[in-house]
């Protein structure tokens, strides 16, 4: 399982730049600091940046160069997890087994910290030296960034996901959705793996976009069965909490077998792509067994 | 009063870049571009921009190079104002006259709301060919707006303001809360139309951030003033709002005819600064009279 020591390596490198890029919880304003901290630092599976990583280093870039964009896309992804456990939206306590940021603080911190954690994000890509790329590649991966997380991408798909709690839908819109809300990050993820690199090849490009497509809904749809299968302690958070708060979910829609069967051929189509990409694809190939044979 | 047709253009030309950039409120998901549309075209003064389109005119910058660095920095105050006025933050209703956001729309769709409008403020400075300056000028346009926005700048004078909240505070305090709750924004707006220069010169650098903080420092002050001194109808706001929550106010600290005085002789600082700058600043001049005499 070649994945099992990339990724615990990409956990410590990931948490180390956290370290170094937020603000000391010395410094004012303290406690949004502490706040920012507290969420951002709550160690993870770090999937994201493992993409970022595993995809760049696929493409012949040095890992230093991939630091920056990893980080940013994984702060882009800590602001939303703050902003979407506040009480006016998931209204969750629990995250990863700690307090959620607004319980650990209060909501205005939270609402706070979460928007400062995007504002870093775009600030270190624009302008930390570290990223040594031309300015051209720093504003692609800036655009990618920005329309991965807008209204188009995450935050739209999040409001969409807000709209259809307590609604029927069909497979269709619930997957339209998570698109958004979760594949839109896993994808750019990928995405600025390549950027980093001197790759620019629309056919490679394509690959890869099946590829991380096809991987951030089978992680969704992962996550739903997990809901059902996972205990409480094993989850970090509450089991069935999808099914509480009245949320469609893959389960509801295909059964728990018809979930499973879906996952798995989307994992199959993620193989497929890369079986086509002339570079050693190993490691993102674990990710995506990974991804459906993951207990959390 | 050469300000005033001026500002007016400025509220025109912003209202018209704002209506053509945010998404449609047809466009899914609907009700959080309706709500992003709701706060952000709400007309206000527009003074950021004003002072983007001021400061690069000044410098020889055509206005078409202008627009989308004005308008960044305008997305930017707008999603501040919204998440601001959440009930978890200042607890406002009402906004320029009209229903704030989470009124109008929910606490969730108004958070999201401004997490789009920063996302996609930085979308545009990073995309939008419109912006025809190198790839250099743009990240330093990036650079700029991020760290003016971010927990050292504008949203961390937030959190600062929400611990002051109910604590006597001094002057020295309140300055510098204020010079990153409002003034970094101010300031950076300043920055933003001479980045869209091709000027480097660091002695006008310097003499234009004297000028740019001086006046965000006398804006706010003059705001404090007019909390008291105004009427809830030409506020758009409740009177006396300040004193209701306890917030420290430099009227407070200074008395009424204190605050006036030191708002005045900060518009003089700014106007001296203008005077050693040569080019024709009688715009940026004009603003600044305008700060202090303002009624709302």
């Amino acid at each position: 399982m070649p994945h099992r020591p990339f990724l615990k390596l990409t956990q410590q490198r990931v948490q180390g730049l956290l370290n170094e890029f937020l603000p000391k919880e010395t410094q004012a304003p303290q406690r949004l600091h502490q706040a920012m901290r507290h969420s951002a630092l709550n160690p993870g599976k770090r999937l994201r940046p493992a993409l970022v990583y595993a995809t760049g280093e696929m493409l012949g870039v040095e890992r230093s160069l991939l630091d920056i964009p990893a980080l940013a896309v994984e702060l882009i992804h800590a602001y939303s997890l703050i902003h979407d456990d506040l009480p006016c939206m998931d209204d969750d306590d629990l995250r990863r087994g700690i307090p959620t940021c607004h319980i650990a603080f209060d909501e205005a911190t939270a609402v706070l910290a979460g928007d400062a954690l995007q504002t870093l994000a775009f600030e270190i890509l624009s302008s930390e030296p570290r990223l040594n790329i031309s300015a051209e590649s720093r504003l692609q991966m800036l655009t990618e960034l920005t329309r991965a997380s807008g209204s188009l991408g995450m935050g739209g798909g999040q409001a969409i996901d807000l709209e259809m709690t307590d609604r029927e839908i069909d497979l269709k819109t619930l997957e339209s959705m998570h698109r958004m809300k979760t594949g839109a990050l896993i994808d750019v993820s990928v995405k600025m793996g390549y950027l980093a690199s001197d790759l620019r090849d629309e056919e490679l490009m394509g690959l890869l976009g099946v590829y991380s497509q096809s991987l951030g809904l089978a992680f969704q749809i992962r996550d739903d069965i997990l809901d059902i299968e996972a205990d409480t302690e094993t989850l970090g958070k509450p089991q069935g909490s999808d099914q509480e708060k009245n949320k469609s979910t893959f389960p509801a829609l295909l059964g728990l077998e018809g979930a499973k069967l879906h996952a798995s051929k989307l994992v199959d189509r993620a193989l497929d792509a890369l079986h086509q990409i002339p570079y050693n694809s190993d490691n993102l190939a674990a990710f995506a067994q990974y991804i459906i044979q993951r207990e959390y």
